[in-house]
């Protein structure tokens, strides 16, 4: 992956709405592959208080977008399925590290982890994403 | 449903963490069912400016919660399974119904969708909950 | 739905290699839904003498892929998710039923349901088609 | 894993109503892994010729139900999602490998592979079982 576009991903991501919102930070990005990490803070909870679902799967996600869209083709998912494995919880660091498993013309796919910082396995995931012929908009400005 | 566990519900989803930062609304709750509501907004949107998959995920789970915890019982997620349609935009309120479609005394299982106020379907979900034993907490506060 | 289109469905499941083998029985087709039936026998069942997971599946899939295709152009299976509920039992008969929850140009989404006589549910299933632009290759025999 | 827990598995699958109708052949059994094999025939094609998904399915969840069981305890599916990445052809042997990445007292999680003998990969797929207490009944026999 050349330099500039993997420079592209880190300040695309860095100035996202969500991922600012949720604190979501991209750590690392290669072809088919991305990761991810967050801290749940105390206004992530649902209403068990541990990490809300959505929360979890919103980090995933912003591993599945940054791997399916890094070949530097506009990519969009199709299809997400989550196992819920263990409860997050708040102040306890999470990673998603998204790998894709196959990529054809028209769709890829995606295995993403989440583990938190002492290594649990919170949730997995195999995503779908449908591949446009666009070049990313943001490898040009 | 009992006039105090369906106010109960109302209570506890305005309290949460999370769906307070997403502005979650819950509009209804039934045994089984469940409807909440949303408006995106800039700060929920994605790198290509869409609203982020994680956000339209986040309602659906809010609904699926309320709607497999209606029984009284602690229920928690498996398993939920996306199709995303349509992708969503800022400003457009988005609404996430969710419907029982199969209950035994270990798991149950929702039917999900996502669709915006000019009834476009924007997604549609598969979910399935692990039933425990306990009672709600928040029912006997 | 023409009769012709119609009358070829029929007759092309009556001649396909794995529904003769299943006993699979295309019941009706209408354009994105379809119903298929089937009775489970001595040897479609798994290790615990209830029916294979694999038998209730492939009649699912079954009544996908003619929904699916009934609109006249090619489209092929993307992403299959299965819930099962209930398990199945050998002699009593089976019926799939699959309809379309959305479609768009490149893909679309049903949503299947597997009962049995007594009308139990057994699985339900949502399932993703990718659609090519080709006409079926059987309509023009 | 004990010689004879192994064996029975071997026996079990060996007599098994639906692997001997699909010639599904269990080839390796380990705590939480199994691999199983077959080769597609003209009566497994669906309306395209293909290998019908059903079958592709079907080798798969023999895997899946295999793993999942090889603790020694029942084991039931409750969820599988499948994503299918190429088509499968008569005539040329497929592979299924099941792994288990999470196990808790309740449930299981695996991911399964489908290959064929070129070691084009097939389908992937994410299952979920529900872990009960009985003792599998063919471990007394």
């Amino acid at each position: 992956m050349d330099d500039e576009i993997r420079s592209s991903f880190f300040q695309t991501v860095g100035k996202e709405g969500y991922s600012r919102k949720l604190g979501l930070k991209l750590v690392d990005v290669k072809p088919g592959n991305a990761i991810v990490r967050m801290v749940p803070r105390g206004d992530d909870t649902n209403i068990f208080g541990t990490v809300h679902g959505g929360v979890i799967f919103s980090l995933m996600d912003e591993a599945f977008q940054v791997s399916c869209n890094s070949h530097g083709r506009v990519a969009v998912a199709l299809n997400v399925n989550v196992v819920f494995h263990n409860p997050a919880k708040e102040g306890r660091g999470l990673k998603a590290e998204s790998r894709e498993i196959h990529c054809s013309q028209k769709t890829a796919t995606y295995e993403i982890k989440v583990t938190d910082e002492e290594n649990v396995l919170i949730a997995s995931c195999q995503a779908l994403a449908y591949r446009k012929k666009e070049r990313l908009p943001f490898l040009d400005r």
